[in-house]
């Protein structure tokens, strides 16, 4: 790293050490949502955030179907005319990869790398899970409900489709959809085409794309990505407790202009109106913050957009030329709020440190 | 229990030498097509590549307007519905990042660290700009035509909104075009909504997005974009050649299934069909060879997608168990063929040598 051409300013959100040409690779892949976008509502298809294990499969959506079974009395099978027959509802869900801001812990853990931008809000549409599951008929004896997407690959040293479980009642909940639409348009590819699930409030390793099969199961599940992976552990031989729902967190839309290489930003002194997002998987927002070199103000709260997106926030700041740095920070209704710095496990997983921005002012 | 994985053999792709965090932070906005993308013929919006030097700009279309000004007769000015209702044409074309391949370089420059993904294939519709270049009357004394867009920021210390610039006679290609659509669909934000320049067989800095003005000038231009930026240098005090048409290029859908970190591949032993996708912004490709472990034999084209779109390709591998490489090349109607290694410039800019791929085929 120290033969490479010095930072001009050093970014605020740099990895403490270098990457490998393998998370180059995954970084590449793996499209983060650009700050900027935290100035609309709803992330377009292309903007919002990506993270896809194995590759994006290319699925004829007329010889697809979703298959539900296990320990269910009547097994079925649907195309997806026949789920888009069904109750239909909209539910505006910001989702989050859990390792968002992975790459800001120290020592780094070593996965996609993600900044800030593992993130995105989008208008799902589908058919609400709970009432084909009821159609099903879940056995009493069935403790998870399984489910598996079309991508394949190896993690871990396993060959293994993309798979993940709710417990029954998790996977019972009103809000969780087989959605077939993003923003009104049919899924694209890269986002689950022609079905994924969409769990609200859960970090997005829940909401599996391209699902094939929903299997109610009498033990619980013990695939990779369920017990192997997407746990906060404390250390490399502790089993860890499993990532579940979004911790509080909120982001700054970066004011003013960016420099191409360090993203630092550059304003006008003078007013200067900053907006954001904030959002919490366990309860709804209840305060925002922003520093502005260290000093702590209140955030102005935009009203609320349904109870599973992002919600916006303002302050009117008033820039002194110089250099500043920016933070913003949220606190949500059941009293969590973002820690100032990280707290570190192996995988990454749930960084919700406040995010830093470094603003120049001209005079 | 598996913890992390470990950098098992280093990717083909790799690097070499670590990344700062200014670069991860661009690898994380300016998104990659992901290489399984290639199977298909048009690249859908959110896995075309993008490469966006400052913020995406949010316009309201209504009050956008598209000014023609500088040295012409007749000064115009277009609303989006004007454009929109005048001839409309759609090419399917293939657009390439002029720094696609950069992190193979070595020594590596410091900039966007594009891999292989720095392309996309969309069908753009818009309005011929030849015809609206003449109804303005450009005057003879007009050398070049400046393209500006609304984005604006900071590089290489000079505040800017990014400007590049065609040759009269460039400009007045036919197959030049304001567009308006991307894949049928209006340009999402990131693509240049709602007007962008699209020049068929140019490396994607030519076509410049979000435009506001197009104005012809007089004397040669000198935008940073044009004359700092965007040069085949050979040394950091060399003013350098202008980067201008896709170099012949050719990629390989990578077969079988990927190991999630390092993305080498997985496949049954026996036959194996192996796809790609060849290009070259200055003639139509003639001929794509496939090495497996060294040993090159011809590939089989498919047939051409009309003139600025990529061409499929395709080989038989009867795969022995073991570990394989595999490499894809191109040789296009002029003769041009892509190196075994990569030529190396101070921008890193261009460099189409062959990919490898890595394949393990299973007894």
């Amino acid at each position: 790293m120290k033969t490479l051409p010095k930072p001009q300013s050093g970014a605020g959100a740099a990895p403490a050490v270098p990457l490998t040409a393998e998370e180059l690779q995954l970084a590449s892949r793996n499209h983060a949502m650009p700050l900027e976008m935290l100035a609309v509502d709803r992330t377009p298809a292309g903007m919002h955030y990506l993270l896809i294990h194995f590759d994006v499969p290319v699925i004829d959506a007329g010889a697809w179907r979703l298959r539900i079974g296990g320990a269910v009395r009547h097994p079925l099978e649907f195309t997806l005319a026949q789920l888009q027959a069904r109750e239909q509802r909209t539910l505006a869900v910001t989702l989050e990869c859990a390792g968002n801001g992975r790459s800001m812990l120290e020592p780094r853990p070593v996965s996609q790398p993600w900044i800030h931008g593992g993130i995105g809000t989008a208008d799902w549409t589908g058919t609400p899970l709970a009432a084909l599951l009821e159609e099903a008929g879940v056995e009493a004896a069935a403790v998870d409900i399984v489910f598996t997407g079309a991508d394949r690959g190896v993690q871990g040293g396993e060959e293994q489709d993309y798979a993940r479980s709710l417990t029954v009642s998790e996977a019972m909940s009103p809000d969780v959809l087989l959605a077939y639409a993003m923003n009104g348009a049919p899924l694209p590819p890269q986002h689950g085409f022609p079905v994924r699930l969409v769990v609200p409030g859960w970090y997005g390793m829940a909401s599996v794309k391209w699902l094939t099969g929903i299997e109610a199961v009498t033990a619980p599940f013990t695939g990779f990505q369920q017990m192997a992976f997407y746990r906060y552990q404390a250390s490399a031989d502790d089993p860890g407790e499993p990532v579940t729902r979004i911790r509080v967190r909120s982001l700054m839309v970066p004011p003013g202009i960016p420099d191409f290489f360090t993203r630092d930003r550059l304003v006008e002194s003078g007013p200067v109106l900053l907006r954001g997002r904030a959002w919490s998987g366990r309860a709804p927002i209840r305060q925002v913050q922003v520093a502005v070199d260290g000093v702590w103000s209140d955030a102005q709260l935009d009203p609320p957009d349904g109870e599973f997106a992002w919600r916006g926030w303002s302050f009117r700041w008033q820039a002194e030329p110089g250099r500043h740095e920016l933070m913003c920070r949220a606190m949500d209704a059941i009293g969590q709020i973002q820690p100032l710095e990280p707290e570190w496990n192996v995988q990454g997983m749930g960084n919700n440190a406040v995010q830093k921005v470094r603003v120049t002012a001209r005079p």
